[in-house]
């Protein structure tokens, strides 16, 4: 696994999402990267006591927001791939997030690091989609789909 | 509108969601009421100034919780309903979510109030459906869709 996250690659003024920003400190920076295979996108969260649903689990916002930006970050980097580019360089791939599914498989238990997985199935220059999995003490609690579309000009700071 | 939202009706100890919990002092708190025609649900937010996708809009993930709890919100307003039953009476018709969709139709704003209008399109005893709308400053930037199921014996505290 790299030691450089897809967010790390990021450039500073798109580097605020609550979700995954470097320089949001209110947030969960989260922080995905290529598992060894390759094929597959991964990334870890440890929710706070406080991410609760009913008493004792992951309350659902937050599922969602990981899979949201563990999407849009895988989307980033396998742009990057597909176009032969260098994670980072300029012009920025970046993705936002046009539509989002998540289904709820089982209740995800608070207190351990939770796993994302994802793999992106349809890589095309201003659309990428990605399928994510989401797992506690190695089980699968929860599925998700992100589809990914390059930033629009609009949303430029 | 009712003064008492749908949320404080749920039973102290389902009362601790990040996204609606009266009791979580991290959270949203949202609360959701039926709107004056009694047929749409609604709910107000108004976004912390670090709850940032890209600087100036919302991040999704935000509004995909408020999506969630808004839905999961309404579903258990519109069992009560449908039972003849008074609100937060015993024993709790509480939902948990199923499945989520969220499409972002446009950038959202942050630094402005957001309006939820949730609308039950099937109401069974155990699955409810609601189909919400986000907007800001009066125009509709996500739509959502919960499917809501009753609580599982399992996630009782």
């Amino acid at each position: 696994m790299s030691s450089r996250a897809f967010q790390d690659d990021y450039p500073d003024e798109l580097s605020h999402c609550y979700g995954c920003g470097k320089h949001n400190p209110h947030g969960y920076r989260l922080k995905s990267y290529w598992a060894e295979d390759g094929r597959e996108s991964v990334a870890h969260f440890m929710p706070q006591p406080y991410h609760t649903a009913l008493p004792g689990f992951v309350y659902g916002g937050l599922i969602a927001s990981l899979i949201d930006c563990h999407g849009t970050g895988t989307a980033s980097a396998a742009a990057y791939r597909a176009a032969g580019r260098e994670p980072g360089s300029l012009p920025a791939l970046r993705f936002v997030t046009a539509a989002l599914k998540v289904d709820f498989l089982a209740p995800t238990p608070l207190g351990v690091a939770l796993e994302l997985r994802g793999v992106p199935v349809e890589v095309k220059e201003k659309k990428v989609v990605v399928e994510i999995t989401v797992s506690a003490n190695g089980k699968v609690t929860a599925k998700g789909q992100v589809i990914a579309v390059r930033m629009p000009e609009s949303m430029a700071p």
